[in-house]
């Protein structure tokens, strides 16, 4: 017989037939008559409602029906009589297929810290919480590749191992195959990195987007979204050493089709989420975050405000909030400042542009005024900035000029720079950070709670 | 003026209209009397042709339009009366954005090695054979989640660095913070990896499996896309560093099913391609392999062939063909081996199964006899194991005992015993390297070919 899946059964409407499910026990419960066994597999949140009499299955012959049992039920389908759920099966067969000792496993009925469920990380996707937050992170990531490729985007894949250094360097994880006791010296003493796997030293990347560029200027529209890697110190809330970062490029924009693409994007993602898993951030809504479903229908229907980092700076001098950190013109905005922008002063996401180049970084294109390049940073309440970019530096003599001034070596960005020598084009792209996306979206407070398996400072289990 | 797409104007239909394109210059050709440009904007393979007549655009004002700059053209969509198009502009104004110097661009009109574009990979993109591998790239990636999220599958993140080293010791890439010159020393003298970024020794992963298996016991169903890495010291044209897996994982799975699911994703992948690369795969099959596309049809349409590794040796004993690996149960089987039975025996796609456990990995399910296990191999014309996957072991006594047979250590797999202790189930799952299904798809013979960067040793560049 052909198993169903839970969350089609839950919908069905030809009742009365037999049918075969296979989960697992999230809890048992009953009396001397009846026993009821709530069951899921994964699929959805909710569970089925397996109804076992007592004639068929005296209770003592249910004792491994436990918590966190995976079985396999034949039964029927029938329309349930009981409250919060509209069919139910009425057993015929009970198998367990794999016991869970109430004394040892550890998701019994009780409420978890998600503290302590981040040490058993291989069994917290079995939560309400982590499935929802999973089956939610795996719609956005559905959304954004259905997003480009609708709108004639390719996916590119940059590469992870980077042998170029250009960005972040001393913040980046060295990758290398030397042994690290006795590494190959060379005659002056020194580590003999010629040695090593790529006969140099090599990192990981910490953004796709100087590759993407690449591509941009071939195939027109183009995205990456692949893990990237900061091998920061931090242990906030708000840092992970290995995220999955989302960077459209596209040949011919300018900054205002980047904003006109970023916020299209974003409501995109927030939309298909609230179309495609209403359950489960309901749950969410319900359990951690009363505003979540308000907040997220409200960046759909809101348009996001744009001004300029110079409009922000005036603004922020004259609130009445007073800020730990002082706001003039010339210094990269704090969180505070940013939330303050979003939360108190618009009331809705913000996009800035027009940063002063020294606080951006050195492929941003230079505005007429020689102070200011053509960034734009989108901030969203909650979480600050969620999208970074820019329109690129697309002229040769100006970027070389910068990446002197900013100590980028060129003979490393040959390649780079030849992307200004043959054929330039106005051009643009922003990266999102995913994992951002996602605390957003499922309204969660730590993003070491929206990735399956964080990685941070001392920690790399699973 | 918005801005329109190759693409799309090539199979427009509104015509005598003006519109504006961007894109780089393909060819100039022409006479006294009129130029014809060739432009391309990375949508398509194919060009739009541009027609300058001289009266207009005196050749001597063209001369910075040549091969590989970018420009603007404003003009009229007019029906071709030229062979080739079915459409033309009639230009009315031409801008130059961005030159490229003919003595210095290295992408002329002359073809070019695929050698030789491996050293400028970040201008090959520009070239009609790699925009077709990219596009077709692009559309197999987006068929794979296409293919998952319509059959309930969610999208995993696995970890890309890794504690574990359970799989493929030896031929990892270490990740390190740790300064190569002087790492820190415990009393002792060898290296203080408690001092590294993540406390302890680190590895790039060489594949999500395990990790997945923890998703699939909790979602049901599973798949993983992500990079994985391999330190191998091969120069091969089927090797990378740095590549891209699939792997799906489901709970409830038995190797029927996951034999059903391999031939139905793989075939549908081929279909994808098809039927949203034609253009592409006409090129291709053009251009470097006349059967390209008679082979990916046969494969849509062939029931893949399914036997026993014990039944492939009979067949292989007893072949006509002299091999240079002698066969005999118990030996893996060698390239040669398989592709006899591919593309001489059976001509078509063959699944093997049962493996010597000896030849398999330690997760694996031993079968009843006690000597093999329930692995599956996946073999394709021209390209030989395309998919391996397993059902999985789900007993807790019988891994252990693999796993203490195979000195993998326990201790350092706690959460994957946990797995088979806490509610297991049969399930089973496998592995799809991307870029072997890119090879197939595309029918290109070098897997260097089939990525925008590739890594391997000694090669590291962009």
């Amino acid at each position: 017989m052909r198993r169903s899946g839970i969350k089609e059964l839950l919908v069905a409407t030809n009742l009365d037939r037999e049918v075969l499910v296979k989960g697992w026990v999230r809890t048992r419960r009953g009396n001397k008559y009846v026993q009821f066994i709530a069951l899921n597999d994964g699929s959805t949140i909710h569970n089925l409602q397996v109804v076992a009499s007592a004639e068929l299955f005296p209770e003592e012959n249910l004792k491994d029906v436990a918590t966190g049992a995976s079985v396999a039920v034949r039964g029927t389908l029938v329309a349930s009589q009981g409250k919060g759920q509209t069919v139910e099966i009425q057993a015929l067969e009970i198998t367990v297929l794999g016991k869970a000792d109430p004394e040892e496993y550890p998701l019994q009925k009780k409420g978890h810290s998600l503290e302590f469920l981040r040490e058993i990380a291989h069994l917290r996707p079995r939560t309400n919480t982590f499935g929802a937050v999973l089956r939610v992170r795996h719609a956005l990531a559905f959304a954004v590749h259905e997003y480009f490729n609708k709108n004639g985007f390719y996916y590119v894949h940059t590469p992870i191992i980077t042998g170029s250094d250009a960005e972040g360097a001393g913040q980046m994880f060295r990758v290398t195959t030397l042994a690290p006791e006795h590494p190959p010296r060379t005659a002056d003493g020194s580590v003999d990195f010629s040695e090593d796997f790529f006969g140099k030293p090599t990192n990981l990347t910490v953004s796709g987007q100087l590759e993407g560029e690449i591509a941009a200027m071939a195939l027109g529209k183009i995205y990456t979204f692949g893990p990237t890697f900061r091998a920061e110190n931090s242990n906030t809330a708000r840092h992970l050493a290995e995220f999955w970062m989302i960077e459209p490029e596209m040949a011919f924009y300018e900054l205002e089709d980047n904003m006109d693409l970023a916020e299209d994007f974003l409501k995109s993602l927030v939309r298909y989420a609230l179309a495609h898993c209403a359950d489960d951030l309901q749950f969410l809504n319900d359990q951690y975050d009363k505003e979540l479903l308000v907040r997220l229908n409200s960046v759909v229907e809101t348009e996001f405000q744009r001004l300029t980092y110079t409009e922000a700076v005036e603004i922020l001098k004259t609130a009445k909030q007073k800020f730990e950190f002082p706001v003039g013109w010339g210094t990269d905005l704090q969180s505070e400042h940013e939330r303050y922008l979003v939360e108190k002063h618009f009331k809705k996401p913000v996009i800035l542009t027009d940063y002063p180049k020294e606080v951006k970084s050195f492929y941003m294109k230079l505005n007429e005024d020689g102070r200011t390049v053509r960034a734009m940073d989108v901030l969203f309440p909650g979480i600050g900035e969620i999208i970074g970019g820019s329109q690129r530096e697309e002229d040769y003599t100006k970027l070389i000029t910068r990446m002197a001034e900013m100590h980028v070596p060129a003979e490393d960005l040959w390649w780079y720079l030849d992307l200004r020598k043959f054929g330039t084009a106005p051009h643009s792209g922003f990266g999102l950070g995913f994992e951002r996306l996602v605390l957003f979206v499922t309204g969660m407070a730590n993003i070491r709670d929206v990735i399956p398996f964080p990685r941070y400072p001392k920690n790399a289990a699973f």
